[in-house]
């Protein structure tokens, strides 16, 4: 176990700060989760699997972790306007909450495949409608927020008088202003940078709920600040989410809770990078795109065989979560070959003999390998630098293989359960399951049959084809 | 495909009534989920596959069904008045809604393994909590309830004088005095009989929303009328639930939803009845009990060795859903010995010879057979008259076994479409996957590995322990 200290690196002040959790032994953290209007994006897979990480080793590390990570089934609109799942609603003729069902279920389905840990809780936008408006009560109330045309705004040039907007994202105003491109129901508002905390629903509207402005909906922003409060309160340690939530949802997320509240919501907030695919960034209308299921089963344009999502996993491990990524056929495969590499030498290790007498000198050595990888661990969840040095472990299973140091059983269990904690327990890999790939057992079986027919051993051939059928697997030889 | 009509045994006419759905080719149903604060239920589970299995027999049909299953996350009550999941949060020392997540992924999980469809609407009590207050302000508009003490209380006595309380129970009110076990709060109500709409939270309760009436939280039987309502409007085709919630909790809703709406919410309301343990109610308290984790793993006091979910839900199946069930030993193992035969069945079939002159005459016995299976299936879903339906075509297949009859592959592509249909398709039980077992296919390998050895095939022995080293699994001999 890790004795020293963990650094995350801290979004809202550029740099690497000592990680002290604000309530004894608990944490709460906090993670901006999907939009359910379409199948999950594989970058965003990358973010919630970064997140997994942070979520286990925090774990492992002793902490209660209390881990909400929300469904945004509603509110998150298109540039137009529009609510995503309603207009997705409309395209697929099903009620909006049957399109958010739908893809909630498939998300689940593929961070379930990635091997990705269910969060604490998981709630809903929709689910938290009642708490949302109590906070933009409190925002207008404030003055900072007001009504127009059955809408609510947040007040930017208000709240900058208590605190200054855009400081995460570290744009001032006027940067903000010829970025912004929210350009519908202007009007309504006040000035241009200002965000919507309720829109109204127009007539055709399919979402809509009861409010003191009339009916409507949520804006995007609101449900991360009302759902966080609700579950980790004011305050609390981790807010995590991809990069492209720095702006402006992040920053909206820190002026709705510090005019709500007063306080600046989390201790740290993390953003997890971007992912590319052959050094272009993925887009459904360029064509440039895979999604994850695509990728797993090796139907589509861009690779040439399947990947497995444990391998897939690996692959963006082998990245630091803050830095791009981008994934391509010979990057994949590098990773493929290297984690069987890591299969073999876990494989090695469980077969090396084992001697009588302790060697406390290779125990010694094997702890010390066992910081290293804490330490890559401990600077902000350097998951590459970790796995490199897992590779290191190679040498001194060489030199136990070579008979240059021996090993009792005291050691070797020690070292295989390293192996069990770094690459199991906290970075999620699959190892054992990898390890019997039942496909690969039948494969075997039927090569050994086809060589015993090509060498006309009838008997042989005949009796895996008679085991075979009697678990229900029946051959039909077409010659 | 079915020509003829299905009819639905209806709780609420105590009759079968032939199935019309209200809107063209849709199907709207809502069934009662589980409350999430503990496993769920082995029993609640075979009221899941039964609905499973209606779900998937009207979806064959070609009716759009939309599914709507809630999640019972807040409101449930114990006798005692406490809300059940903040009941379990405090023993368990977590956020309700960390309780509520829990229960509702091992929910999940175990109904796939049940190999259960997922709804086309999961929506949860908490998540409706607007929609909640907005009956409540309509009923107490109508004089249908009155706040007393921070609560909200429907009213029984007024709602008799527009129709009658207890009509698909077929309760009086007399009766129903005497049956009610809602001895809490006895003094903020009118009479004993009316039922919360609305609970005061008291101070330490730990679930509470904000609303007209002071902070509170929802009464479990509004829920259902609220969420059935949002997602398949006034009125639908068929309300399901387990027999033990048609009183209070189905009629509960009936007298909701005609005071709020002033219509009867659904057509049809149909029970799942109940599943015993060795001929006793199932609980936990006297440890007559067992969960479905541990019918799977074997690891139980009341069965000898483990039993797979698709023998189980094969199991329920050979009981009508309206029919109480009794679990036993002595029963599963002869689901067990029946499954088996089937799949015998399925593979004999599979296995015989085709000749190229096509047989009409078979392919109309076949039709014929065919139609006796849909028969079972419009009445009422009576899956057991099915599955013995399904053994009779054993005898069809004996007769082209012993070359009484030919069969060509016309038919015989006809014939193993329908196994699939009525088996895979309709009931839901996994065949296919179940035909290949891949611990048998490894232990069919080990064992000619073992053969060749005995044989001293030292070539054929080590290839194998080659081959499988190559996919990480290490064989260590002992001798």
């Amino acid at each position: 176990m890790s004795q020293k200290d963990l650094y995350i690196y801290n979004s809202l002040t550029s740099s690497k700060e000592k990680f002290k959790s604000l309530r004894n032994n608990s944490v709460g953290m906090y993670v901006c989760g999907p939009t359910v209007y379409s199948d999950v994006h594989l970058g965003n897979c990358r973010t919630f699997i970064s997140f997994d990480v942070i979520y286990r080793y925090l774990a492992h590390l002793g902490y209660k972790v209390r881990y909400v990570r929300n469904i945004t089934d509603v509110g998150h609109l298109e540039d137009t306007g529009e609510d995503k799942i309603s207009k997705k609603a409309k395209t697929e003729k099903l009620e909006p909450m049957e399109i958010a069902q739908k893809y909630t279920n498939s998300f689940r389905e593929i961070l379930k495949k990635f091997n990705v840990l269910d969060p604490s809780i998981e709630p809903t936008a929709s689910g938290h409608i009642t708490e949302q408006i109590l906070i933009i009560e409190d925002l207008i109330q404030k003055n900072l927020a007001y009504i127009s045309n059955g809408s609510v705004y947040f007040d930017i040039s208000n709240y900058n008088e208590i605190d200054s907007y855009g400081k995460l994202s570290g744009r001032d105003l006027d940067n903000i202003k010829s970025n912004s491109r929210d350009l519908v129901s202007q009007d309504d508002k006040k000035n241009e940078f200002d965000f919507a905390l309720w829109k109204k629903a127009e007539k055709n509207h399919l979402m809509r709920w009861n409010s003191p402005w009339g009916e409507g909906f949520p804006g995007w922003h609101l449900e991360c600040t009302a759902m966080s409060k609700k579950y980790l309160g004011d305050e609390f340690d981790i807010h995590g989410g991809g990069i492209d939530l720095k702006f402006p949802h992040h920053d909206c997320e820190i002026a709705q809770c510090i005019g709500h509240t007063g306080k600046q919501p989390a201790k740290f907030w993390m953003h997890a990078n971007m992912l590319t695919l052959n050094n272009k960034k993925m887009s459904k209308s360029t064509g440039n795109n895979i999604l994850p299921n695509e990728l797993f089963s090796g139907i589509n344009d861009q690779f040439s065989k399947p990947y497995d999502p444990n391998i897939v996993r690996f692959f963006f491990l082998q990245a630091h979560y803050r830095n791009e990524l981008d994934i391509s056929e010979s990057a994949i495969q590098a990773s493929e070959k290297g984690f069987n590499r890591l299969i073999e030498i876990i494989n090695r290790l469980s077969l090396v003999q084992t001697v009588k007498t302790k060697n406390d000198k290779l125990l010694d050595t094997i702890k010390k390998w066992e910081n290293n990888c804490y330490d890559c661990l401990n600077d902000d969840f350097n998951t590459p630098m970790l796995l490199a040095e897992i590779f290191n472990s190679n040498k001194i299973i060489n030199n136990i293989e070579n008979n240059v140091t021996e090993i009792s059983q005291v050691e070797k269990d020690y070292f295989i359960n390293l192996f069990d904690i770094f690459l199991n327990k906290i970075l999620g890999l699959n190892f054992k399951k990898d390890k019997i790939n039942n496909d690969s057992v039948l494969e075997i079986l039927l090569k050994l049959r086809d060589n015993a027919r090509k060498h006309k051993d009838y008997k042989l051939s005949d009796s895996i084809r008679d085991e075979l059928a009697k678990i229900g697997i029946n051959l039909n030889d077409k010659d």
